[in-house]
């Protein structure tokens, strides 16, 4: 039996999408195993051990002849799962040939190695939801290029924006994300006890680049049993990209509040209903980014302050990072899947838009207005003036312009001026720019 | 049935002792159902629901009769796991009766009634480990009353303690430590739909005493939905609990160093090995201890950057509570069952820490021999000139104070003054007082 | 002169209230002195030092007389502040008395005692915002007792409540929060250089009660140079305060919002404008107390993972906190100030809440319909259904409600059931037990 | 004027090097005042304002002509400095361009792109001292490339390695964290109110490639106010420069314990003595790297949990980035310089590790002899039992395998095999590996 965070009472929320299960024991025990035999197979290559070996360390790497409890069990005392793991791997391996296995290896040789493969297999997943993410977003920045809406600034309407520019700008920040996790490298470890892979002769090193093409991982200058820039980088990566999913489902949270109403999540059954409230429609996958992300920047923090790690190999600090990882990389992973739902199904409300653009009775269109008055500070003070008016007696901009004196237009002036299309600025250039450079098609 | 972390492959280190068990999927459930008892229970005392239906209730809140996997697979969309379990719940129950199942309930009730329970489970193994190693630093204290080891500041050597003071250091932290996790007020929850209790008419609060006693959790005012003053003051006092036991921890791997070695953890098969080093010792429940708190104030971080909860239920942070307090648990507690057993086995070396005492050839008396000149700024500048010859003679200070002038000493003086055995203040009171206060037996 | 974060660039948003001044430089630098002066007296009083010598350390203990740039120049090298700050007070006492300056002492004492000093003064302000903050809440809550409001649940309306249960609400944690701070032990620290208090024979721990008096702060059992716990609890208890600061703040910045109006900051000249759009009210208040707290939780984790603190002094974790300690008190006491006034000041739109509360036309009385039809499961499924049909024809509940089977009732049998006012459960109740608890007036 | 962290009382610890002052008040007013000369100097290029304007703005831009205090005072108020800073520099305008200063600008935009200038100045410093340590690194690496000493895992004696080896680890991951440093993308800001550039019409985008061709910043492809992807990345960045620094001093604190004795920091008058015990030698450095850096997870933690930023402009976590930033660039400054001057100066004992190598008794040699008896299980087994003897009857390794049956070997072959010397692996070559890289000289 098992034990992962794939599938429990609260992995609804927080392991959506298909990085749980790379961070699952069974990802981590297939990747602990993975590195063996590659270990194995490079070392076979260069003569360091008999074919034979390699063979049967290949053989002997079946994540199906092992059990993960026991093997947890006796990972306690032992001070990590590698020790229990190699002992069971041998068994499985001929009397004559068992020294072959783990050659050279130091335990966290192994568990390092296995945890940038299961890094490495769920950014595979993590990858593809920021992707539908992007695309949702091109889409939107696309058909939206010129819908209408407030701005809002301190939660306060501001001035008049595009929801295409809102759209561009979470999907701005979302390639940034996708470029700094595509941009990680992920290095093999290998250095046996101390970091120089003393069992090995001179030729330890030799054993690198193999390792490394065997898994498809980098190749590092030496071994970083206690450098832990590798993990630090790719917790930060996570660590943005959370904080990306974060903005935008912030953004979507609000706009579905009751009272804006200019965006809804996708429905289905058993989705954001209420079990006290039949009429509510609960933005569940915004909420749900909200509560995965909410947990990522503590324990991006514990990456960090782990790094100080002891010597040669640390007593603490590095095995606080394995489960640290796991739900570092489940957590950005559930919430890229469900933010990747909500936006592919985002039902948006563009007449809403344009109608809660009224809201203020044209007060937002006031930095316009002085600007089209001649923007002298005569005419910043007329339309504060009419503004102070409009607060004060109810009226519109429009009705207050016309009754203060310095702030008067022609009608079609006074059009023009409090007409939202026509102010604003660079918004489609600034679409066209994300767009352009999203894939071409802007 | 399946997920928890009380038994995967990293568990061994982070989910030892009891409290792993109590945060697990099964816990929880069984919490959430107690929970739904409880409720029904209360509300048939005051006359809310006829009797038949708390006993329907209470006879369908049986664990066993539920798929974990199944409800966390419907818990996403739902946006928590009591919607479906709930549903669930109301299936087991004859259809006459199912509306009187989860009365007047909403779902965050449930689960942070269950998240109270679930707490005060895990403190009793928690409370109990921690009793453990503080009983045991109780017995080391008095038993190294007059034990000499060297005092070490900045870990430079400083002047004499005994072992005994450190272990009562070590005590009065953890008797803080267990009066803050006693201390606590874990209330229920209920609330209804926003924190009114509509359903109920007027008489809703009624329950809430009956609630609280029915599960022995303490009364709240009025419902907490997004006051989350409880459940930060469980993670700080969890958070403070793990600084204490990292902090004994790391006074034990520091004197277990192979260059130091005043104390040694206790030895077993397969424990503290190494893979590669038969010779080794590895101080396991030491660095398992510093594993599992590094991990720690990070969580507590993300429960108090949690705080802000919007308007009567948040989106998003409060959602993020759930596991974030099982780990906070499971971590604290997991290490304070390591503790307990370091500590409970602790090996000391006196003969080595007596030893140790002189590896600044007695530099570490420059400060009693400056009293014992008479404390003035001469001798004060007598003894740092004697110091300095020492260092740079590779001399003993018995040796540079006999050659410098101005520090010149009778030799039974000299013994006196050199002795460490008599400059240890109130090194003994201290210890007396800590152990008066820890049970009278000082 | 000097550096204090009490009057910087940024000190209008962060620095606001009685706390930072507390915990600037010449915050510190009183507070060492005092602490030198006090140890003084404490061991004059004993007879361990001349009377005279107490006399001329008070004397030479006034902060005119130091030059804090020239002692934080110096500090650098020496590892703290007290070593210079010693060296410049024996320099100002005559030389035959110099001695018994910092007498016993190293410089950790003088440097925590003094931390909890400046802890003390700056918890007066603070906990006087937060007393201010309380009272409008309680003010609040008893004169909206029965204000209809939405009550909103992940920002969508859910049921009826009171503007006065949202105000009790906020009342409840706030007092928790001052009965956590106020409930702090902050202990004197006077252990010598290893916690022996070696250099005054064995009578060093009778200094502990007369320097804890002396101070106003509490007597320790022993030496806590390195049992952090007093500062993870006073930086655990700022973090709940925070917590609860930045939970009301957020209330008020989502009912100031544009669109929902409910509530609006106090106004005043140069408050709350943009540079850019002359219309605008921003919640400035809100604003400024989320930017304080969002800070505090990872200067928590920071002291908190600096628990871990090495034999009997610490080299990192204790010197990372003096400064941390203080942007504790500052921010938490700046979010304390900020909210005092917003909330002493805050208008309250009582009709636009009222308004708002038909938003959904009704459908947030569902859960009431249900119940005055019965509360069966056929009840709560004609009343969804009525709900569907509000939804997809933009009726009124009232509307769909009637043209609806299995959902009639007669007219005035609907009108009871469509009043907010009447579907409050124990909303007032719970008003009263908060009200009565903070001062007996409910 | 006044207030930084620059010049503090405990500014000595924290704000070593040149990033301090960069950081400080007097810098961020000279950055806001540079991005608003840019911006002018960047629309008269454009001929969006007159040359006229731009000059008379530049002019005005003279940091001596504004009082930090007085600012901050209005600052808080106005919700952030730029506001009463422009109404400032307004009034140092002649009245007739007064409309040409800030023109089309938020105060964010200025706030921001003063922030990124403030990072690109404090970054020279940080950069320079990383330098520092990377070539003393680089200098130690291949001086101690043949230096024996005792590899340590779990801070126990592993097998040996080279203090070259651990040099070259040192210099490894300094290069990756001045990589990460120099690699960052910091981009002007420049969107006006809701990042449209409203009131410049359709033509202020291109202001963007001019404003950072003038600040010598990256230009970004739209407004960046709610996508803090650049100011989380120079977070995180700046926390793996910190944890690389921090693994570095903890490896020194190590090597300059009583104990160990390995190395030592360099000596000066007034540096790392204590108050009470004249013969010590403090770390201090190290403990001041350790300091700095212990503060900054938790800092980069409220970076990335400020990300989820409200619409077009936050209400608190943006205002909560600016202390931060210059926070996380002071520290981690600090701990530049600190450990720079350490490892500059350090004095490496080759002989103390030499005899340290010898504390075990050959011990950790034994990997060494399982491989000269020829590595097969009954080799293991024999020199297991070898070991066993050794600690238990207190022989050295030669002895025990002298007496142990299975384990014995011809005289020089004994001698080969107990040779630390002979027993390090690929170690030479690893630090070739990383000189080589880091400038060729391999």
């Amino acid at each position: 039996m098992t034990s992962s965070r794939a599938d429990g009472l609260f992995s609804g929320t927080f392991s959506r999408g298909g990085a749980a299960a790379e961070v699952s024991d069974s990802g981590w025990l297939a990747a602990m195993l993975d590195a063996e035999a590659a270990l194995a197979a490079a070392q076979a290559e260069l003569g360091l051990i008999p074919a034979g070996a390699a063979e049967a360390v290949a053989k002997a790497c079946d994540p199906g002849l092992y059990d993960l409890a026991e093997l947890g069990h006796r990972a306690g005392p032992a001070g990590n799962p590698v020790i229990p793991l190699v002992a069971a791997l041998r068994e499985r391996v001929e009397p004559g040939l068992r020294r072959y296995v783990h050659h050279g290896a130091t335990s966290q040789d192994v568990n390092d190695t296995a945890a940038m493969l299961v890094a490495c297999r769920a950014l595979v997943p993590i990858l593809a939801d920021l992707a539908a993410s992007a695309e949702a977003c091109a889409r939107l920045a696309a058909e939206h290029r010129g819908t209408l809406m407030a701005g809002r600034t301190v939660l306060q309407h501001a001035v008049p924006i595009t929801f295409g520019l809102k759209a561009a700008g979470w999907l701005s920040a979302l390639d940034r994300a996708r470029e700094l996790l595509t941009g990680l490298d992920l290095p093999v470890q290998y250095g046996g006890a101390a970091g120089t892979l003393s069992v090995l002769g001179g030729r330890g090193h030799e054993v690198l680049p193999l390792l490394a093409a065997e898994l498809e991982l980098a190749e590092p200058l030496l071994p970083w049993h206690t450098d832990r820039t590798p993990v630090a980088e790719l917790a930060c990566a996570l660590g943005v990209a959370s904080g990306v999913l974060g903005k935008i489902a912030t953004d979507v949270k609000l706009l579905a509040q009751t009272e804006v109403g200019e965006a809804a999540e996708p429905q289905a059954p058993g989705r954001g209903g209420s079990s006290a409230m039949p009429h509510k429609r609960n933005p569940v996958g915004a909420m749900s980014v909200l509560a995965c992300v909410q947990r990522v920047p503590g324990l991006v923090a514990s990456v960090l302050g782990g790094m100080a790690q002891e010597h040669e190999r640390a007593a603490g600090p590095w095995q606080a990072e394995w489960e640290t990882l796991g739900e570092l990389l489940r957590l950005t992973g559930s919430a890229a899947a469900w933010l990747g739902e909500v936006l592919e199904g985002l039902t948006v409300d563009a007449a809403r838009m344009r109608a809660n653009l009224g809201t203020t009775r044209g007060l937002l269109m006031a930095e316009r207005a002085v600007a089209v008055l001649g923007g002298s500070p005569e005419a910043r003070a007329a339309v504060d003036a009419a503004c102070a008016r409009a607060v004060a007696d109810g009226l519109s901009l429009r009705e207050a312009l016309l009754a203060t004196p310095g702030a008067e237009l022609e009608p079609e002036e006074l059009d023009a001026a409090l007409d939202p299309a026509g102010h604003l600025g660079s918004a489609g250039v600034f679409v066209d720019r994300v767009l352009g450079r999203a894939g071409g098609e802007g």
